[in-house]
């Protein structure tokens, strides 16, 4: 199976996983359920739950064993973006060519749909499923909330909103970006490992790979704010920038921010060489990140 | 030990516990850890903690055990004040008498404080501590998300939202203050149920109890709404009548509020007789309740 297919079988099988844990269409408070799953189901590439299936696959584990924790960190992810898009944060009205959560329905319904798919993410985790013990789950739901929490994404999210037009040192910035996208990146191949009950050696590597992917991940899209149009990003273009952002492309300029992207990748898939037997993690790496630049 | 000094001491060592599980106030980011410090020791009056505690030990259990949870119901309470008192949401400038979060910080901080909070409640929960196995901490984050999610707190937050200035039914109005209010509390009573390993039908009679209990908490909190002056609530008098909110009080008068108000706290009592042979929880509801009329 080409790698292109593989993600796309991953891919759907993420979303009728995330159809089927999702309240339907009919339930109530509706437009609560309602402003939930227009963010959830918006089209987004579910590149966090892929991370969490390749990294139980490369462990040797079951793609039902990582399921829910695939679901959970994207609920993670579609909670920080509704969230992020916020007046009082970035004040975005497009998302992925839609409008933002809160500009198809209001600021306080965009607020409860964040607050509940934050927390539907630890019921999910919670929830009996397949051969996870539940030292397992409880280990899960440890690593989710700390790599959500204040010293993990929303600690990242606070220091970007805070530096925002200022002049950013290089550590503050590696510290939003390690933060507001690494530290769910490198939670995914975690999640993923313990799903498929990885020695403790394996769960190391697939960190470090994380770490790695997770800091490229957020360059890239640094780079991609700069050099793509408006309806490639579905977003508007040279947004971060004309905020006055902290980037690493405003830091170090488009080439030097290239080299750093490529290396990172190089260097990600040497810490992950001896998990990833069949290069599934590597070849993701390539895709989900150099293909874009 | 007289009631009072009960809870003094309950509330004390909540305190402390709090305070020992928080980050300090030396910690990075600063402005998002102080917001969520600022909130959460604004003087609250634990009730939902203390709830916790009490429930444990009627049904034999150990305060330390019972502590973690006792602490993320806190937290979970804290969090949902911080977004409810947002300006989409009930744009209030003062709670507790002190400046709301929002307005003595800015509103992403707010935002922020308070997914940070929801988030670190599941993180206490998936701490290992005590006696506790991991089989009854993924239980709590099971009972814990789906009182605080979109069939619970926020559920109930969302339709109150919606029926602003709105001609409020009956079946609407206890949908609203069984999930907004009765979810958490309820919660409090199974998660110190948990915490003491108590049998099926213990956890049964002290979740009936917190289901009249959380309710007759609702009803009591309208009926101060009305009759109590600005400097006792630590909230403007007669905010939430103003605001066209659907209360008990406008859709049953002052007099039949009290009277449920009193037979809830009575069904309440008799519903855990069995189990709170001391009677410590059948006091804390008239403390909390009655006592307040």
């Amino acid at each position: 199976m080409s790698l292109g297919s593989f993600l796309d079988a991953q891919r759907q099988a993420v979303d009728e996983a995330l159809e089927a844990c999702m309240p339907g269409e009919d339930s109530y408070p509706a437009r609560l359920v309602a402003a939930m799953r227009y963010s959830l189901f918006a089209g987004g590439k579910r590149i966090r739950p892929v991370l969490v299936m390749a990294a139980a696959q490369a462990a040797g584990g079951k793609a039902t064993d990582a399921m829910p924790a695939a679901c959970a960190v994207e609920l993670v992810h579609t909670y920080s973006l509704i969230h992020d898009d916020l007046p009082a944060m970035d004040d975005d009205d497009f998302r992925r060519g839609r409008p933002t959560c809160h500009r198809a329905f209001d600021e306080a319904t965009a607020i409860l749909a964040g607050d509940a798919l934050l927390t539907m993410a630890f019921e999910l985790l919670s929830l009996p499923s397949g051969r996870i013990t539940p030292a397992t789950r409880i280990r899960m739901v440890e690593e989710l909330s700390r790599a959500a929490g204040w010293r993990g994404m929303v600690g990242g999210q606070q220091v970007d909103m805070e530096s925002e037009g200022a002049a950013v040192e290089l550590p503050v910035l590696e510290y939003i970006h390690t933060h507001k996208t690494g530290a769910m990146i490198r939670c995914c191949l975690i999640l993923g490992g313990l799903s498929a009950g990885a020695s403790r050696a394996t769960l190391r590597a697939l960190t470090r790979f994380g770490e790695k992917v997770g800091l490229a991940f957020q360059i890239v899209d640094d780079i991609l704010d700069v050099t793509s149009t408006t309806e490639e990003m579905g977003k508007d273009q040279g947004s971060d920038a004309r905020r006055g952002k902290a980037t690493y492309t405003a830091l170090f300029g488009l080439d030097e921010a290239r080299r750093r992207a490529v290396e990172l990748v190089e260097d990600a898939r040497t810490e992950v060489a001896k998990v990833d037997s069949k290069g599934i993690l590597g070849q993701i790496a390539d895709y989900i990140l150099l293909r874009r630049l």
